[in-house]
C-alpha cells in the first residue's frame, strides 16, 4: 500500500481525481478529510475507498489554507540538557501524534532565536507551548493577540497581575514545603536553598513554599545562593560555603547540614562536589534534596531525595487544554471573550532516598 | 514592531497590499521573501520596507504550494531519555532555526506511530532526519520513494546490500578499537562486551570493531550479552555474569575484569549495578567503558571512560547535507540519478577517565 502511495503521490493525485473515481463532489472530498465537516456517512466511505486506491492524502498545507488549522503545535524550549524536559518532550510529541498531531521545536535560547515570533507566526502553528523558564511572557503576549492559543507548561507567567494564560505544573509551593518538613523531622539545624532562575515562577514558588514552612517551624534560612538552574553555578555557590577564601575547609559546624536545591539537575551537581570535591559525606554531612525526580535521581550513584512532578498527569492535562483552546479558536465567540488563563496544578510526590538524613 | 505586527496579522495582509503600496508587482513581492528567488536589490528593500510597515509576513502553507518548500525538517527519534538524543535534537533545531527551518519531531516508538509515514507525506516535510536506531529502513525508503530527502544520523542502513541513503555518523569501529587497546592496555584478561540491539549498524560496527582489535591482540570475547541499549536489560546481563543461579557471588577469577557497553546509558547503569549492587570496586575490580560521552559521563559520581561522539561537527555535516539534499529536490535532473548515499564519517575521541584502569 505504502508503495501504490508514494508512487501515485508523485504524479500527484489530486481531490479532483479522487472525487472522479468516488463520483462524488469534490467539496465532498474535501469535506471526508476535514474533522467534524459534515459529510453523510455512505458518501465519505466511498471517497476513503477511492482515496485509499489512488492513493491520495489530502496535503495539509493546502488543507491549512480552507480550514486555518495546520495541526502543529510549537513548543517553545530552552535546556534539553535537563533531563525533565526530554521526557516531556516525548510523552507530548506521543500525546499528540495519536490525534494526528505533530510538535515542532523552537529553541528559545541560543543562535537563531531572535525571530522566534516571526517564525511561529509563519508557520500558522495551531498553539503553542511556552516551557523554556527563562523566556520573558511577552512572546506569549504576542502569540495571543495574534489569535493563537499559549498554554505555559511548568510555569505561570512571572507577573501576578498578568495571570491571563493557561498553565499546567505541579504544586510546586506544597512541593517546597515537603522538602523542608522532611529536613526538619531529620533533625537538620542548618538549612540552605539553591535557588534557580530569580525570574522564573518555578523558583519563586519552590522558594516561597520553602521559606514559609522553614519560618513557620521557627527556623530560617541558613545559607542562600543562586545557581540558575545550572550545574556548575550550583556547585560554585556550594563551594563558598564550604571553602574559606584561602580554599580551605570551613568548620562544619559553621556550613549548611542540609542543601535543597531547586531543581535535581543542580542537586545532582552539589552531591558530586560535596562527596568528589570537599569529600563530604552525604547524607551523613551533609543532607541534599531536589525537585523534579529525573531519571538520573534514581540511580544508585546519588538516591536523591526529591519532589516528583507526576509528567504523564501533566501531559495529558496539557494536550486537553490544548485541544480545548483549538476548538475553542474555531468558535467566532472565543476571541471576543476576555477569559482568565486556567491554571491546571497537578499534585506531585515526595520521594525519599538515600542522600537526606531519614526523620529521627 | 511585534504590536504592530500581529493586529495587521489579523486583518491578513496580502502580498497585494505590499505590492500596492512598494509600488512593485506581486511576484516580485513573493521572489523577494523565497530564498535564492531571482529579484533586483532595490525592488527587494522596497518590498521588505512595505512588509514591514504593514506588518507583512508571507504565509509558508500559501507559499509552500507555490515553492513545494515546507521549511520543516521531520526528526524520527525513538529513545529521548537517552541524553545523546536530546542534546543532537538541541543543536539540530538551533542549527536549522538560523537557516530559517524548524525541527518536526516524530516519535517511532510508542503509541500513534502506525502512521508515521503518513503524516510525514502530509506535512510534506523538506527533509527527513533518521535518528531512531531501531527503526527498520522502509520507511526511508518510502520517503525517497515519495522523493523526500532522507539522511541517516548515528546510523547506515543496516542491510550492507543497501547504502542509498545518506547518513552520518562517528567512526564507530574505530571508537571501539581505541576502547579495546585501551583496555588490553590496562592489563585486563577477561573482557566482556555488552551489546546494543543486535540490529542496530551502531551495535554492529562497535562490536566488530571491538571483536577484531581483541582477536589481532591474541584475545577473545571472554562474557558477552545484549544490553538492547537498555539500562535495566543490561544491568540484569551483569548481574548474571556476577552471580550465581543462587544468586551467590562466583569466584571474581572467574568473572569479566573489563566491561565495554555499547553505549554509555548502558554503561552509566553497569557501573550502578557494579559498586551499589555488587560490592565492586570500579575499576580496582572491573572496569568499566561505554560509547557517546554522553553529559552524566563526566559526572565524578561516575568518570566514565568513553569514546566522544563529535556532536558539534555531526550535526554540521548533517545540516549541510540536508541543505545539499534540499536543494538539488528542486533540479529536475536530480530525481533521475540514482546516485548511491554519501556516508559521511566524522572522527570521536578516547576519552580516558578513572572507571578504567589506566595501562600498566
Amino acid at each position: 500500500m505504502h508503495n501504490t502511495a508514494t508512487h501515485n503521490l508523485r504524479k500527484s493525485v489530486t481531490s479532483h481525481d479522487v472525487a472522479e473515481l468516488a463520483g462524488v463532489s469534490q467539496s465532498a472530498v474535501s469535506r471526508s478529510f476535514t474533522p467534524g465537516a459534515s459529510v453523510a456517512e455512505a458518501t465519505r466511505l466511498k471517497v476513503l475507498q477511492a482515496a485509499k486506491r489512488l492513493g491520495y492524502l489530502p496535503n495539509l498545507h493546502a488543507r491549512t489554507l480552507i480550514t486555518g488549522r495546520t495541526r502543529i503545535v510549537g513548543v517553545v524550549l530552552a535546556h534539553l540538557d535537563n533531563l525533565f524536559y526530554p521526557r516531556f518532550l516525548q510523552l507530548l510529541s506521543e500525546q499528540l501524534q495519536t490525534q494526528g498531531m505533530q510538535v515542532m521545536l523552537f529553541i528559545a535560547e541560543g543562535p537563531g532565536n531572535d525571530d522566534l515570533l516571526e517564525h511561529m507566526l509563519q508557520y500558522r502553528v495551531d498553539a503553542i507551548v511556552l516551557a523554556a523558564t527563562s523566556l520573558s511572557s511577552s512572546l506569549g503576549k504576542a502569540c495571543l493577540q495574534a489569535g493563537i492559543p499559549v498554554v505555559m507548561f511548568n510555569r505561570v507567567s512571572a507577573q501576578s497581575s498578568d495571570r491571563s494564560f493557561h498553565s499546567v505544573r505541579t504544586d510546586q509551593e506544597e512541593g517546597a514545603r515537603q522538602i523542608a518538613l522532611h529536613l526538619i523531622a531529620g533533625g537538620h539545624e542548618r538549612i540552605a536553598y539553591v535557588a534557580g532562575h530569580l525570574d522564573a515562577s518555578t523558583n519563586q514558588e519552590r522558594e516561597n513554599g520553602f521559606r514559609t514552612t522553614l519560618a513557620e517551624q521557627g527556623k530560617a534560612v541558613f545559607a542562600y545562593g543562586v545557581g540558575k538552574y545550572d550545574a556548575a553555578t550550583a556547585q560554585a555557590v556550594v563551594r563558598s560555603w564550604y571553602l574559606d577564601r584561602a580554599g580551605q575547609p570551613r568548620p562544619l559546624s559553621l556550613c549548611p547540614d542540609a542543601i535543597f536545591a531547586a531543581d535535581d539537575q543542580m542537586a545532582l551537581a552539589i552531591m558530586d562536589t560535596l562527596r568528589d570535591e570537599l569529600g563530604l559525606r552525604v547524607p551523613a554531612q551533609v543532607s541534599v534534596a531536589g525537585f523534579d525526580d529525573v531519571p538520573q535521581a534514581s540511580a544508585s550513584a546519588y538516591g536523591l531525595t526529591t519532589y516528583a512532578q507526576p509528567l504523564g498527569p501533566m501531559v495529558q492535562e496539557l494536550v486537553e487544554l490544548l485541544m480545548a483552546q483549538i476548538a475553542q479558536r474555531n468558535e467566532p465567540m472565543a476571541s471576543n471573550k476576555k477569559n482568565k488563563g486556567h491554571a491546571t496544578v497537578v499534585p506531585g510526590q515526595l520521594i525519599v532516598r538515600t542522600s537526606t538524613r531519614q526523620p529521627i
